[in-house]
């Protein structure tokens, strides 16, 4: 069976993975002190190592490897929220998202699928976890499913228990509010293999595996 | 410019990155104890994640991101030496070889080159490393060169000061004798901007970048 792996999801040490808000301008909202000591939420590059290649970016460009499809929330995919009122909105990422794979994004309003060139397409389901899961991996052509967030979806998919594969990145930062994956998930550590290093930006990794 | 990296070069607590003899049965000789913690030098799986994902594993899947072609000694592609007596030996992989880009195999007798399915294309060169270098740059359609050893190819590029990047694995080992790369290297460390981690496998592992 697929994996289903949460990569790259930074986390301040009160524990806060997003902002309160998100905006057309500001695609973080108020979390930006998140990214300030690794810009692991630059997506260009993870499909190739950057220069200088250093440790973090190694963990980040392990993102793509072996992934047949991803699930993201709608906040992931764009700032609008209830009815679509901008059907010319095709995401934050230009013409060429870097996603190069079928990307179930979570809505309570379906929409047609949109598809690029670079073998991206977005299609727009209305499902709990394990459905969204099920049509992901009928997508995926035998991959992992990436769990591509935000921290309310990743929450979602880690209270049901769906989630085999976490990789935290902990930052020095505290943000004071903001939103967690933590509420209702008391325990789950205690189903994983956890390995934890620190690099020489400041950065805490975490690799979580999901015991056998 | 495309850079010349090496990745995944184990070496031992006394500095040896292989043993004193190769065979065709014994593919790494007298230098196994350097693989006992962990399977880096196991190809299969670089180019996905294997299982559970550990930061050893992610670390030797960098070795093919963004590589467009490889340059080894002889001796990796085989345990012959001197005139090619077996024109049927096609190196240690079988039939669907792991580097999937033209390979340039560094010999004083040059073959016809040998071509796989799987985008595999062995050239054999009878070439410096300045002018090896530039032939696999010619290959590599803009992606960087992977430096694949073993180490006295290592050691000769380094001493001709052509690598840019290398990634280092220290195996807390001592092998008592073998081949380093370290000898005419004194000083080169001051080029390059170092990072080192430990895994908890007992791993330790260095990223040399060289300084701009």
């Amino acid at each position: 069976m697929s994996k289903v792996r949460v990569h790259n999801l930074f986390i301040s040490l009160d524990g806060f993975s997003a902002g309160t808000y998100v905006t057309a301008d500001e695609p973080i909202g108020d979390a930006r002190a998140l990214f300030g000591r690794f810009d692991g939420r630059v997506i260009n590059g993870v499909h190739h190592v950057a220069e200088p290649i250093t440790a973090d970016r190694i963990f980040a460009s392990a993102w793509g490897q072996g992934i047949g499809a991803e699930i993201m929330g709608r906040r992931k995919f764009g700032p609008q929220s209830g009815p679509w009122d901008d059907d010319d909105w095709r995401g934050w990422w230009g013409d060429a998202p870097p996603f190069r794979t079928p990307v179930v994004v979570l809505t309570h309003y379906e929409r047609a699928p949109l598809a690029f060139d670079n073998g991206t397409v977005f299609h727009f389901l209305d499902a709990d976890p394990a459905t969204a899961l099920a049509f992901a991996r009928e997508l995926a052509d035998g991959g992992d499913i990436r769990l591509g967030g935000g921290p309310s979806t990743v929450r979602q998919f880690l209270a049901a228990d769906l989630v085999d594969f976490l990789h935290l990145v902990t930052v020095p930062v505290v943000l004071g509010e903001g939103t967690s994956i933590w509420p209702g998930t008391a325990g789950l550590a205690d189903g994983f293999d956890i390995e934890t290093l620190t690099t020489g930006s400041g950065l805490t990794h975490q690799f979580w595996n999901r015991r056998r």
